[in-house]
């Protein structure tokens, strides 16, 4: 950490100083091929022309490796004020400010100036947003703007630095370092971190509950599960007013109501909005179920391909592991570890870009539907990678291991055509490994939250390490970048390096850091009752994760667009279902395990029994949202209240001139 | 019917022509100690002045029987076009109505004339409001107004024939006719008919329905089953857009907001509002619910003493004619009957009575909030007297009838005792009688619907004729009645009778009628797997009951305060519950009851199977549940549409307006 750290100390790079007033910096590559340059060019001039018409200073300069990068700045404040006042105009009239922006647009300004999210906001709307609707309408990697591979606003690194450190030295983030995020890099982002924190605080208490269990209670204890569904209730109602309060302290309560259209939106037809009487685009809702359709054959697809791969390697490792006791053993364990290093993340990316292509195809008119459906697809994907092992060991292997295992013989049988003599392999006689479902939760909760940071955090770092080291060696050779660098100005030369440098680095994706805390909490409510220490874990692995995630929006990352957002969007049903599976499962394994510690084999159960209680503990924990629903909602949450005196004020104002001017 | 609707023939009485302008009657009566009547008369002069203060003018007459009427009207048009502004702007202003009310009151009440009901319900308000927010503070039977025993409207007597008239006339009751209610009695009373309407409407499909699995699946079909449930969860999803859809049409969407103060009401501290800054008076909300609590061991009472009560029924019932065949079995087969008719009614009386206490107890605020709670309690008790019988004879008395018979030996013990020579009593051998359920399901739904009828209308009806039969003949003996009507001006005479006749009515009570549609709702839901005509029954009865409810309204009540209303309120709930009870208990009445068709005992069920069918019909409902509530949520409804549009237009004025301006 100190190493990345060292990334910011004052002298290291001087270009990180200041951003010489730029809003955001467009990525321009050339093509190489002298047919399409030409094209590229007149499209470029077209970018420029676009820009300038509504109202962008730009310069060009040099990008490297045959690109340009055209910085751009709104030329005039008058346009900014402009563009805000309408903005919040908009705002107003959709019901999102309660107070209509003053007359007076000078003391306006004083009175709530402009966030840098704000500017960098509508600065990227007013570039994106379509010509017929004042905007410049470019839009990265589409139609005309192929050429466009970013569009990016700059890293404030004054403020990066100072942001790192003081989270670093921080046990307990405060409302106002979350308010900060949001000032900078927009409520989007501000919710992710606010989401983290809330479920940061929530984890103290299943940890301390859950080492105490551990002790006294040990694994499979029904107070535990339904502690820990209680829990999980109070959790999710409890986001639930959370968010809406953040909203409305934030300005941004139903901001999701004003929807921004998605370029690639294809329609079929023009026709008149009953509503409005404005011309819109159509495209039959009917064709769009139609491919949504298509989620049902791509859910039981990612079930079967990646169930199948986890079932497999489940039995290879099992026949290798309890069954097996021939030559290589030592190696062979290994086998199904290498199949699933191998195949599954290839299995899921490919995956991962059926589901985007499934996506598109069904076309919805805005970001937040496409993103909403994208978000239901992951979900599916990850709920089947993540949770599968631990449910196969749980509901299967230990149940009903005592049937099944004999039929992994055909390992055996498979494994004898391939030795020379043909000889029955060595085995030995096998008995149910209960230990197995603790060891692999704790894999799941411990290992795997610690290999998953390395993935996210340090191997992308030594990545862009080594490439720049192999890169800055080939300039070096070539004389490339030397060459670049002494075109360069030399008061430009520091920061344009660095401008670079942020133009080849990844968009920062929150919806990937979301799943993962989707996916932690899913562990949490539906396994936890196996090994009460998994809150524990989380609680340390999400102390760390906050600040890796800063790190990666500011070290890894170009800087995110500050969209606004009024809640954590579709998780906030993924949470829900999980929280509610739990209070499922959670009482199966109860009943499974719990009372067949004395045998060690829980095969003598009884079916209505598991029934009973599944059917039992469901009702129990809809009863008890539906108690703590309403309980929470009795206390005001202090964001509606401020909301309700600020109506209540306007109200009164306008009854007084009413009836004053009457 | 047609003696009924002779009450309506122009030449019946001359006093039901005109209503002389009044807008509502205070009855007030006089004690006949004459200790009270000195304090009764001080009081009704305060009343008299409370009245003019707020712009009333009054009529005193001789109200009969020691009582006065007063016959009040709002004095000027100024005053009431004064009270419906400020009450519009309000509305306005909570967001119920979209444009705020034109500054030129002249041109302003042209355009948007004032109903009938809303006079009637701002001139209560104006009776009814505190004295600090600029009503006269009158509150029938509280206080100081101990001796004002009801405040009521006059009928419209021209509109209610008319109205009978055309009801009784249409197959089909259409949106017109229910505006019509609306204009007349207020959104409160105009919803329980659209709610009715709707509902008779969705009747005609699990009707026509029905009868074809009558004939062509018999009982305990599960096809029957499946179809019933996604029936009632279509009409119940349906019917609460259908519900914002009128709201939005009658421009009430939201009036629920705007809340009326309960007169009882009584507070501990007054407090600042955090909200409004004002004081408002506070009750401890955690003695609220400490009291609400109460509501357990009410509910555990309501179960244990109406539930013991129909399981002792039942018990007798099945010995008698079961198992006993000894002297008097003719007439001991009504003792059940008999025990259940004289103890039901009072038992049913002394809880209802208990959980009006107990809702006074928790001492609402509102209206509403009381209201609410009240109808949760009645809804309890009304759910145990109604199905209570069914779920005996089909969870209780046939699978375990084997097991439990043999112990009614206990009445024939008890019953030897008291024969003379103490021999057993003749008994015959015993089988499960499988008809039992149908024949019980076909008393509730067919038999107890017509004696509902009976008992609500004719009965009452009756009752009054009698009741006035007498007191004519009493007062001719007494000449008091005479005399009377000679005090009485010649021109008003008829118009007094007429009034004194009305002031003796009960006050119409939407609640009880919502009661009987949602219990009836409850018997299509849950049971009407055992007798699939069930829905032809009720469609029959909702014909009759519609008018039945018109007549109840406009003859033997008096006319009721024309509230508003945005919903059917906690009926709602009660809706839906019954409706997911009802995917409950039809798998399991399937699972007990088709399986066992071949040998006529069910009692040879596996248990696992029973739960298995039970959470596979639930989870299969709550997901129809939410795909059809995601679907009629795409199905943009009229209402909804209507009010963007305004909203719209509203904005795109304002917009206009700013920049035009700018």
């Amino acid at each position: 950490m100190a190493g990345l750290r060292s990334l910011y100390k004052d002298e290291a790079e001087p270009g990180l100083k200041s951003n010489f007033d730029v809003d955001y910096v467009i990525h321009y590559k050339i093509p190489t091929q002298d047919t399409e340059k030409a094209e590229a060019e007149a499209a470029f001039i077209q970018l420029i022309k676009a820009l300038s018409t509504v109202g962008f200073a730009t310069e060009v300069r040099n990008g490297g490796k045959s690109s340009l990068l055209v910085f751009t700045k709104i030329a005039s404040d008058k346009l900014l004020n402009n563009q805000v006042y309408r903005s919040r105009l908009q705002d107003w009239l959709y019901g999102v400010r309660i107070h209509a922006p003053n007359q007076d647009v000078n003391k306006y300004f004083e009175d709530e100036p402009v966030s840098e999210a704000e500017r960098l906001r509508l600065a990227y709307l007013l570039i994106t947003k379509p010509r017929n609707e004042g905007g410049a309408g470019i839009n990265p990697k589409t139609g005309q703007w192929k050429n466009v591979s970013s569009i990016f606003p700059l890293h404030d690194h004054n403020f990066n630095r100072q942001w790192i450190q003081q989270w670093s030295k921080k046990y307990y983030l405060e409302e106002g370092d979350i308010t900060q995020i949001r000032d900078r890099f927009g409520e989007r982002v501000a919710f992710y971190f606010a989401f983290l924190q809330a479920y940061f605080s929530f984890l103290l208490f299943p940890a301390a509950f859950g080492f105490a269990a551990w002790l006294l209670l040990g694994q499979f204890s029904w107070f535990y599960a339904i502690v820990n569904c209680l829990w999980s209730v109070v959790f999710f109602e409890h986001w639930k007013t959370k968010e809406t309060d953040l909203a409305v302290q934030w300005g941004v309560r139903g901001v999701s109501k004003i929807q921004h259209p998605r370029p690639q939106f294809q329609f079929e037809r023009e026709a008149q909005d009953p509503v409005t009487g404005e011309a819109i685009r159509v495209y039959s809702p009917f064709k769009r179920l139609a491919r949504q359709m298509l989620q049902v054959p791509f859910a039981l697809a990612c079930a079967s391909v990646l169930g199948g791969l986890i079932v497999s390697c489940f039995a290879i490792e099992i026949f290798i592991t309890e069954v097996y006791t021939g030559p290589f053993k030592q190696y062979l364990t290994f086998l199904p570890t290498i199949l699933l290093t191998i195949f599954m993340p290839t299995l899921q990316t490919l995956l991962t870009q059926l589901a985007e292509r499934l996506t598109a195809l069904e076309n919805y008119e805005t970001h937040d539907a496409h993103q909403a459906s994208f978000v239901q697809k992951i979900f599916v994907l990850n709920f089947i990678t993540s949770y599968t092992p631990i449910f196969l060991t749980a509901f299967i292997y230990v149940p009903f291991g005592k049937i099944l295992v004999p039929y992994l013989d055909i390992f055996q049988l498979t494994a004898q055509k391939f030795t020379a003599q043909g000889k029955p392999l060595p085995t030995k006689s096998w008995e149910i490994n209960p230990d197995r479902l603790t060891k692999q939760v704790i894999y799941f909760t411990v290992t795997a939250q610690i290999v998953n940071f390395a993935t996210e955090v340090i191997v992308p770092y030594v990545k862009r390490k080594v490439f720049k080291a192999v890169e800055e060696v080939s300039e070096k050779k070539n004389g490339n970048g030397d060459a670049l660098k002494q075109q360069d100005l030399p008061e430009e030369a520091d920061f344009l390096s660095r401008v670079r440098n942020e133009a080849e680095l990844d968009v920062y994706d929150v919806t990937v850091d979301y799943r993962e805390m989707v996916i932690q909490f899913g562990y949490l409510s539906l396994f936890s009752v196996i090994w009460p220490l998994t809150a524990c874990s989380f609680l340390v692995n999400n102390w760390v994760e906050a600040r890796s995630d800063a790190m990666k929006i500011a070290i890894s990352s170009q800087r995110p667009i500050p969209w606004r957002a009024d809640s954590i969007g579709p998780w906030l049903n993924a949470l829900g279902f999980l929280s509610w599976l739990g209070s499922l499962t959670s009482a199966a394994i109860v009943f499974l395990f719990n009372s067949s510690k004395q045998d060690g084999s829980p095969w003598d159960i009884s079916a209505w029994g598991l029934l009973l209680s599944i059917l039992f503990a469901e009702h129990i924990y809809l009863v008890v949202q539906i108690v703590v629903r309403n309980v929470i909602a009795k206390l005001d949450s202090p964001g509606l209240q401020k909301e309700r005196a600020q109506r209540f004020q306007m109200r009164k104002q306008l009854l007084e001139q009413t009836f004053g001017a009457n």
